[in-house]
């Protein structure tokens, strides 16, 4: 079932060991023994003390080899410089996990420690979490293996978390909110361990409806992603990152040991992955909290039901804030509420009940709106005016819940006084999606219309593209030879030949006859050039001739660049003349490819000219990927106007720019050495017409990076 | 003191009468006389109903007319067909305020029989209120005149809404959230009296300190404008307005009658004039409630203090967002915490106390930087860990509260369990500003500094410039006698020249002599074509030579161009041969001046080719302002980079953009005909060089619009 089937035992241990277990009520090393015992922990607990004796009458032993039974996991809590003796001890045991909850490694900078403790570890068959954690919380066992709260409320949301603090105050959170954890796990310096190990067992354990995850940093992202990839497909994942901003990104890197990466990577491809990026703590626990339990929308129509005008548009600003589709079929929007609305409220959607309605429009509304199978969610407002009232309204919604609900997506905001305030937490008890301010229900929707495309996104199977790796990896090699990391003009002008992307034509005469040969078969306009090593400064030397419109132009050209380079230097050696198409002017853009620190082989896309550099206008995608997500990428930026034709312009070839990241992208996949390739400018010409790869830029690994 | 005197009685009126007065409990009319009976209004309270008798123990009068006190408002609660002879009654009785809350008029299409009414107010030296609106509330008066909750707390938030429903909403909500309000009023339809005949009451009364509107469209946005300006420096304003979005926008348009005009437009204006516009209602409400309590800060130094790493990055990125200024000199920061904090935490900004910091840690760090004057505000995050103990933080929290928050601002974010939940609660009903979330404390505080900017911004005087009104006004008259509602290119240069706008230099030569002579003045390269009425197309015609750089090629150009356009044509008459200076490529920028609909006039600034038109990076500013706020409308834009030199160019002549717009905007100023002035492109040297106006485009008003 599992890539490593041994993390069930993280779940759902046989034994627990608690190295460092303490009698004093105060240290964290009883908190954890307290804690199982309290949560009903089903497995054996063995205290580990030294001192031996009794503890909340568990026999303590006095180190893990005199434990009999079997012990999957050790969780270790006593200080940083004891532990590695400890982890040697679990694994003379056989232990499956040493989960280490000490702190003092990595995240102070003592990595070395940490590094050989994981050596060990891994030799002798054995995993670590941590260390720098709070432990783990898992309801299929009741373990409570913690030192947070321990009244942890079982149900179907796991955590894994990246911070302690964030960790703690959320199981203290989830037990206010009424939030129900499958699990709840900390990975602090992931020094083994990391989110993706957790996650192969968490997206297939049945108890576990949606995953949280808080990340700062992201170290093996490749496999990152293909797990999530498949994971968002059986079931929702949310994701809280810290580090967005520059700032937040600086006091990330200066407080945790792993690389925060740019955030904007990190959002592009999240997304591409189907999960859910939540901005704030409580968007990320609305979500979880109601997300598994709202049944996926049938389509994309959604109606606002309303008794104030004011708040139906401040809930249209949110529904495109939010992308969440307002259905505008007028003819079924009349039909469907012209008897249900008084006469002087609207079937415009917002649908407006206006403000003299009483909450028996609501229901009338509400019916129609949930019976009518072209609409397919409903975002129902209420103030709590003269005519409203919040008591007969709970009795709508009690009744819708129980009637419709179950079918269709429906949110509540409702805003007043004291009566509305008990209602929403009333609602919000029994998991109805109620809040009082319009954007919080409206985020929500957006996150269930955000799943809803990942699950009804069209196949989009992995392209690939042959080119000939043997022979790009060819031209490397001369480059390794010659003791560079960067390729020459010609030499990446070679390997995207080899990658078949679209150069501007161009060919070398060795006489006058040839040039008009090359320039006929190219194409007018033509530009022309002298070669020769020893001319560098062609333009100076005259030896340059641009928009050169038929066969005289160019016959007088190719004399002109002769007298010229022969003025100009006597006994320069000359190669011959350059004949190539001159790439008119169109659109700019800029394809690239890399190998991210985080995330493996990316491909990146934005327009030229300052776009990238100033606007950050700018698409990242990991690679490989499928035609359709090229498509999204591309349209993702502001700019994509351009590509599709503005002031009367044309549509652009997109497909060809489809074409040449596919193609981009595979050359980083063939190529092991190279770490960034940039084509900038790529022209796009009309659509048909295709686009010229003017220039491009390839870096290889320095060698001790090479692969 | 107000430019309206009497708009003090409608706050503070010596009677009021109910026209509609009704015994029967469950109608809207009952509930005003009992409103205004539970509020303990000072005055005398007239209900009116033909039927007579008594509501409430209060004496019903049959008309208006028999009332024999002074009455200064008339709330009119009687269906829109009888309304306008209930007005004509009041007028006869010399009531100052037809506080008309019936509905039925232009909200339904019906501004006819609206305007009739307002017509006959304004005649009869009243004022109205309304249509469509739930009434007023004023705290000095203890005077509920409302159809919205009995139980108003009295306080120092003043509330003018556009909306019914969220205004009703709103009074329940700040019953339930402790907020005191001193006044609430409904404008709904905004037939007479607008937002800024109530803002010169308010803006003026001791017991408001902040003020809160809800706006859906902006009629008279000049007054408004210049209302806002001043009342800033007075007290906090926060605006709420909906139809930020596209889809918002639409709904806004048809269900309110107000113009609701461009959301970008509005923004960038609320903003100038230094108003805090909210998104939502929960950010909306949670700043009118602390703001006028927190103290304004001395400096932009924030720090954050916290026992999460994850939660200080979180922070971070939330000081980014709401444009918090977190302190980086570590110098100080060393001094000022290494004494507090422990060994395992950070000194760095945000100070981290670590997770296994007690709270007594909180009490040391909190004193050490409330009391350090370098450092001006401070947020406090607390995560509930196992050490950390709520009990504990609350009595720190009441100790700084009372200690030092009075000095300087100090918001809270606390995350965890219900004693967590509650504490948040209490502190809240103790204004302390103590929130959940992270992005809710620092929201907060980011509109904190948002006033703090607008009290400490720089004078800025209105610069005019001198220009010749007359002379422009002639051309304008020229362009209207002949029909016209545009400008041909040489009327508008003609204008731009008089406005003093740097122009490409031109010169029509008649003779060879002239053109050379002509060209040295202006100098090299020029531009050439031929003027002649009979040759449309010059270009055809070959009447153009471009890039002349010398006498040489401007003798044989000139040659050309005579012997091509006879060619061409052997008869057309020829007046000569324009020389122009050529315009060399440089930043394009676009700069234009309108009357907009909703503020007048207005001035706009982006940057050429198609940022404005794609990427809608632009800004916005009422016009005439001062330099500095010119200033800041062309940083605000998003590629405003490329005008302080990107790629190791030089900066752009930013002041020389500065004088173009003051420029065009006094050309809107002083001719009353134009509407729209569109330069474009300006192209922007280097700093010192200049500019030059290559385009213009100016359209007047419609014949029946000019004033």
């Amino acid at each position: 079932m599992y890539k490593n089937p041994d993390i069930k035992y993280l779940f759902e241990p046989r034994g627990v060991a608690i190295i460092g277990a303490s009698r004093d009520k105060s240290k964290i090393g009883h908190k954890f023994v307290e804690n199982i015992h309290a949560s009903g922990y089903k497995g054996k607990l063995y205290p580990v003390n030294p001192e031996g004796g009794e503890i909340l009458g568990y026999k303590v032993y006095k180190n893990v080899e005199e434990i009999d039974g079997e012990v999957d996991i050790a969780c270790i809590i006593i200080p940083a410089k004891y532990v590695f003796d400890s982890v040697k001890s679990c694994a003379a045991k056989g232990v499956k996990f040493a989960v280490i909850i000490a702190s003092g490694f990595s995240e102070v900078g003592n990595s070395s420690e940490e590094k050989k403790i994981v050596a060990f570890a891994r030799e002798h068959g054995m995993r670590v979490l941590g260390p720098n954690i709070f432990g783990v919380y898992s309801a299929v066992s009741c373990m409570n293996a913690t030192f947070g709260p321990s009244n942890v409320r079982p149900g179907g949301v796991a955590v894994i978390t990246q911070s302690g603090a964030i960790g703690v105050g959320m199981m203290g959170k989830t037990v206010t909110e009424n939030i129900g954890l499958s699990a709840i796990i900390s990975v602090g310096n992931k020094s083994d361990l990391d989110e993706s190990d957790l996650l192969e067992y968490l997206v297939e354990q049945e108890q576990t409806k949606i995953i949280l995850m808080y990340v700062e940093g992201i170290s093996e992202g490749e496999r990152l992603v293909s797990i999530l990839k498949k994971a968002v497909l059986k079931k929702p994942i949310v994701i809280l990152k810290s580090g967005r901003s520059a700032r937040g990104a600086m006091a990330a890197a200066s407080h945790t040991s792993s690389l925060a990466g740019e955030d904007k990577v990190f959002d592009d491809i999240i997304k591409q992955c189907g999960v859910l990026r939540a901005e704030t703590i409580t968007d990320a626990l609305t979500w979880v909290r109601y997300l598994a339990n709202i049944p996926v929308p049938k389509g994309e129509n959604t109606v606002i039901i309303t008794n104030g005008g004011g708040i139906g548009v401040l809930a249209a600003d949110a529904c495109e804030k939010f992308n969440v589709n307002l259905y505008d079929n007028q003819t079924v929007l009349n039909k469907t509420f012209s008897n249900v609305i008084p006469s002087f409220g609207s079937s415009k959607n917002p649908i407006d009940l206006s403000g003299q309605a009483p909450v028996s429009y609501y229901d009338s509304a509400l019916t129609a709106a949930l019976n009518n199978p072209e609409i397919h969610s409903v975002i129902c407002l209420g103030c709590e005016t003269a005519v409203f009232d919040p008591d007969v309204f709970s009795q709508v919604v009690q009744k819708q819940g129980v009637g419709y609900s179950k079918s269709k997506p429906l949110v509540y905001s409702l805003f007043g006084g004291s009566k509305i305030d008990h209602y929403v937490r009333e609602f919000q008890k029994h998991d109805v999606p109620a809040f009082q301010d319009v954007y919080e229900s409206i985020s929500l929707l957006g996150a269930v219309y955000s799943n809803y495309r990942t699950l009804h996104q069209p196949p989009d199977p992995i392209q690939t593209i042959d080119m000939d790796g043997d022979k790009m990896n060819e031209i490397i090699r001369k480059v390794r030879a010659d003791d560079r990391t960067f390729l020459l003009a010609a030499e990446a002008q070679a390997m995207m030949q080899i990658a078949g992307l679209p150069m501007p034509k161009s060919r070398i005469a060795h006489k006058l006859d040839e040039a008009i040969a090359y320039a006929e078969e190219i194409g007018y306009p033509v530009v022309m050039k002298i070669v020769s090593k020893d001319i560098i400064h062609k333009s100076d030397a005259g030896g340059v001739a641009l928009d050169l419109g038929n066969r005289k132009e160019v016959m007088d050209a190719y004399e002109a660049i002769m007298h010229n380079a022969r003025a100009y230097k006597a006994d320069a050696k000359i190669e011959g003349v350059q004949v190539d198409e001159m790439v008119r002017d169109d659109v700019e853009t800029i394809i690239g490819a890399r190998r991210d620190l985080s995330f493996g082989p990316i491909v990146m896309f934005g327009l030229g000219g300052i776009y990238v550099e100033v606007m950050k206008d700018i698409a990242f995608r990991t690679f490989p990927l499928g035609r359709q997500e090229v498509l999204k990428m591309i349209s993702q930026i502001r700019s994509y106007p351009l590509l599709l034709g503005v002031r009367g312009e044309k549509r652009k070839d997109i497909d060809k720019v489809v074409d040449v990241i596919m193609r981009v992208g595979t050359v980083l996949l063939k190529c092991k050495d190279i770490t960034d390739i940039e084509v900038n400018p790529l022209v796009v010409y009309s659509q048909g017409e295709g686009a010229r790869a003017v220039d491009v830029r390839i870096l290889l690994s320095k060698p001790q990076e090479a692969i």
